[in-house]
């Protein structure tokens, strides 16, 4: 999917490319790129076509955590910096070779003091964003490790037989050690 | 402050009343006032202009957590259910008597179809939501119960004289007899 179809699906179903309001690049990544590291400055947006995204955070002992992971169709960037241009505290990688639209914060915002489709498309993609973290802060005071490792596998299998064991305990919060047992007791429960 | 101050701050210096795109109501709730509840469909959207107001979630055991405290200018509702039309999971009360600003979902939906005011304070507002809970979110992954709990404390200082330690423990989400532990060992370190 591209950033024309994702508008002409959520937003505007008449709307063609020429009223795109912010000019978008294609681009292609190989896994483990960087698209913004701790302490940048985070200056584009970028759409997801193909490929998988893992957003990593360090607590103060250097210990790695992932926020996210993105997979196809949809937007993702160190939000945070974008918003408030502060220096990410968030690290934004490749978890597999991606195929992305780009296009330049600077851009966006200057369409957003006229254009009407690109705050309805701001708005909208602030939305979907809002919506995933408000269900992972939600999960986080109301589950156990467990029940989010069953909610993971069940609902993207797709992602997780991508990620290696470390990458899916850093983002249930969890030691490898615990997520093994985890792993063994859910095996046992569903054989 | 009231919505078109908060338009004129954040989103358009010389805005008028007259452009408002929908109509809003000012009222006065009783501490104790429950919003919307779990299992109701969210109809409303807030503008706090006095008071606190707190969101609450429950875990499988039923027991409460609070996902946020809003205070003094802000919009607040059960933002899941309004945005994806499906019944409430938290709950929202007011935790002091308050004064708000009201509208109606559906009044907001329709201005969003042609007003670009409307979809610049949506998108705005929605930014602010989104940069709360991913930092929440990044909290619960790299701080400790007692890194969140001084947090809490120093930057919120207004709401936490308002607030007993059962609130405290269940936004911290820990335990009454954990957050008491780390509050003697906070005013231990502090003097």
């Amino acid at each position: 999917m591209t950033i024309l179809q994702y508008i002409k699906e959520n937003i505007n179903g008449s709307f063609v490319q020429k009223e795109m309001p912010f000019e978008t690049k294609t681009e292609r990544y190989k896994k483990s790129h960087v698209f913004c590291d701790y302490g940048e400055l985070e200056e584009n947006i970028f759409f997801l076509q193909k490929g998988i995204i893992q957003v990593e955070v360090e607590n103060s002992q250097h210990d790695t955590r992932i926020v996210d992971f993105f997979i196809d169709h949809g937007f993702f960037c160190a939000y945070t910096s974008l918003l408030t241009s502060s220096p990410s505290d968030v690290r934004i990688i490749a978890t597999t070779d991606c195929k992305v639209e780009r296009f330049e914060a600077q851009a966006l915002f200057e369409a957003y003091k006229t254009s009407l489709v690109a705050n309805q498309l701001g708005r909208y993609a602030s939305e979907r964003l809002y919506l995933r973290r408000m269900k992972r802060e939600k999960d986080f005071l109301t589950k156990t490790a467990e029940e989010r490792y069953i909610d993971l596998i069940s609902q993207n299998s797709e992602i997780t037989s991508e990620l290696n064991v470390d990458q899916i305990a850093k983002y249930l919060g969890i030691r490898p050690e615990s997520l093994s047992r985890i792993r063994g007791k859910s095996i046992k429960q569903i054989g």
